[in-house]
């Protein structure tokens, strides 16, 4: 037995506006920078474990009080984090749509868990670096060496619109079958990936139809995934199924709302997968009663950290609904998090998708490598990650001197500054 | 961080017959001593961890080559423990109901659990003694400081049949509404119990419903359950469901199997809980889809530790399905596992059963306490009890002993010895 003073003495949270590709999807484009809030929290003996989650305004409003109420408390006691009110103005939040990420409907419980994703996740870490154990270990224990990742393509500019700062990016356009097919082998060759998820929703069905049957004639036999985030009716979502089920792993969230998804679901024997119908624990008994997917993509900041990300696990292992993993654009901590937690769920039968390719900046003194499209599970105490000092203040500096118009994300608003015509289409948009 | 090593250097199995007092139920009555096997293992630092789970021939077969495969794994590697293949020969139990416990229908799934059950909880153990650790700590931290229990009412015998070796227990002859409320006036007083629940089954409804209604005119206002271990036809249970619906907190596992259970539920607004037909994870989709139980009265022996019950307590949760505890004929290791485990979940809203005031003999060194009706959560390292050497060497002496007639648990021959003309009911009995 050894003494070690757990208790939280300070936690620092550091919002940040991180470079992003000009990636398309049918809500607009990724900004030049999206915000990123970055949570420390230091133990009495001054380990300090790390956490990630959004940026934006709304999540810094609940992150801040939150960080002050649980100066004294044991970085041990994560169950009591998540019994903690933290005062989620519900009326500013439900029933809307997301305007950045795509994020799905808004909830008071999607917003909370997402904030308290981040500071579980740290007291994973420091509990990890105190005690000298892998994240993996304080879950009970990997199930494997490595987590597969998927590609994720997106159509893309060549550039963030002209006028616009942004860092450049060497990933050139992709806004055709053929360039979709291009920048898949580049992600073969630059990580090894052999299962590819195409965002999609952004041009016609017959277009994106178009470039999944050139990917399985690229890739033949490899896993593939279309992604429109729920741009069609249920009647285009089954023509979709139709014409590419020989070669779908799983169609994801073709159409928006449990109901549409249950529909769809009957109508074809294509597996259904998402991250926008079922979100919070409150949206699984509807759609699992009505078999409207097949699989969920967690994503452990919509769900609360990683307890909670193997609790869902558990919940669709009983119901014999499988179990991926959904992201949105994070940096290294967060990819640690989902590594070190999909190593230790059971049945994990599907490549895990990530953005973390797109990101060319990192608060991390090393980045995280797919090898192989895999990133391997480390035994290092907690996420096993180190932070770059230097680096987040740089990154933190962009966020304090932006006049806000990037600080909440908006891919509407970025479309807009590329393409002044554009309208944020109303769903179903085919 | 600190250097230990976690590796498993050695593991103990060592089974007792524990003392029993006549308890009767539908399948029979208690053993005078009953089979329970202890688990120890020990980490290379000499750091021992506890656990106890069933001690019947079929759980030794299964634990003795178990505990020889783990020896040189971590004991932090609880996930894999169930990803290991037991062995377990289907076919010896697959749709048996089991001869001594009451258990429910035995499977593979269940058998293979149980044991394993023990494993995780020692490992469980020796991290938390290892770390300096509480094991709710490990299992993300106690939300409560105690745990209620409830009084766990049993008709009874004075004394096993004349001739049986036996140890004497002061308890007396219930075999009546005023002896079922004597008993329960003696667990208040001795425990300060404030919730009752009676195990039916015994007799034919009307008497059982006679004693309920004793009980709540002795108790008024406090909680009341009434668990017949499934005796009943639809018909009688919901007969039974409205004659007491206004003095139960629920009705538990009035009759046998999911279809069953589904029928009474939908005739009834009494709570129906169930330790019988979920008890397995594989039993819970049909359970929850059509809606057969209210309350999940969760064992982590059946289940497979400590884990397993916070997963099952998150299905439950997220199908709005409310979750409480089984238990069996245990020692205050299980007890000590049960309260650590319960105070990390959310929604226990229903006092948790224990068989714990039944058992004279223990094998710690000392006895946990109910006061209250509750039991502290102690923060000492690991499940924060210690093995008393002696009783454990006391107990297996007794096993070594026996000629095999109590070393698997059987009920009916039990009964057998008391009433020759007794025969096993065939169900519904009543």
């Amino acid at each position: 037995m050894t003494t070690r003073d757990l208790t939280i003495a300070e936690i620092r949270l550091t919002p940040i506006l991180v470079a992003d590709a000009p990636l398309l999807n049918t809500q607009g484009v990724h900004q030049p920078y999206t915000p990123r809030l970055i949570v420390e929290i230091v133990t009495a003996d001054g380990v300090t474990g790390l956490g990630e989650t959004y940026g934006d305004t709304k999540y810094l409003e609940l992150a801040r009080p939150l960080a002050e109420r649980l100066t004294g408390r044991s970085v041990m006691d994560v169950n009591g984090l998540f019994a903690l009110d933290l005062g989620v103005d519900a009326s500013r939040v439900e029933g809307q749509m997301d305007a950045g990420g795509l994020r799905g409907v808004q909830s008071a419980d999607k917003l909370r868990l997402s904030v308290l994703s981040a500071f579980e996740v740290a007291c994973l870490d420091a509990q990890g670096k105190a005690l000298g154990l892998p994240v993996h270990a304080l879950l009970g224990g990997k199930l494997r060496d490595s987590v597969e990742y998927s590609a994720y393509l997106f159509y893309k500019w060549a550039g963030h619109p002209a006028g616009v700062t942004a860092e450049p990016d060497d990933w050139g356009a992709a806004l055709d079958p053929a360039g979709i097919v291009a920048q898949a082998r580049t992600f073969k060759e630059r990580y090894g990936f052999t299962s590819f998820k195409l965002k999609g929703g952004v041009f016609p069905p017959d277009e994106e139809i178009a470039a999944v049957r050139a990917l399985a004639e690229a890739f033949p036999g490899h896993p593939l995934r279309l992604d429109p985030n729920g741009a069609w009716s249920v009647e285009t979502s089954l023509k979709v199924a139709e014409e590419l089920g020989h070669v779908l792993e799983y169609l994801e969230d073709p159409t928006l709302g449990t109901p549409a998804m249950a529909e769809v679901s009957a109508g074809t024997d294509v597996p259904l997968a998402t991250n926008m119908c079922v979100t919070t624990f409150g949206e699984i008994k509807e759609a699992f009663t009505r078999d409207a997917v097949q699989v969920v993509l967690s994503d452990h900041h919509y769900w609360g950290g990683l307890r909670n990300t193997q609790r869902l696990a558990a919940i669709c292992a009983a119901f014999g609904v499988g179990v991926s993993m959904h992201s949105n654009t994070h940096l290294g901590i967060s990819l640690a998090a989902m590594t070190q937690v999909a190593a230790t769920v059971p049945d994990l039968h599907h490549a895990c998708d990530s953005h973390y390719p797109w990101q060319s900046e990192d608060v991390l003194t090393e980045r995280l490598v797919f090898d192989g499209g895999r990133v391997a599970v480390t035994d290092a105490p907690g996420l096993g990650v180190v932070l770059d000092r230097d680096e987040l203040a740089r990154l933190h500096r962009r966020w304090a001197e932006d006049d806000g118009a990037l600080r909440d994300r908006d891919d509407a608003a970025a479309m807009l500054m590329g393409e002044p015509e554009w309208r944020r289409p109303a769903m179903p948009r085919w």
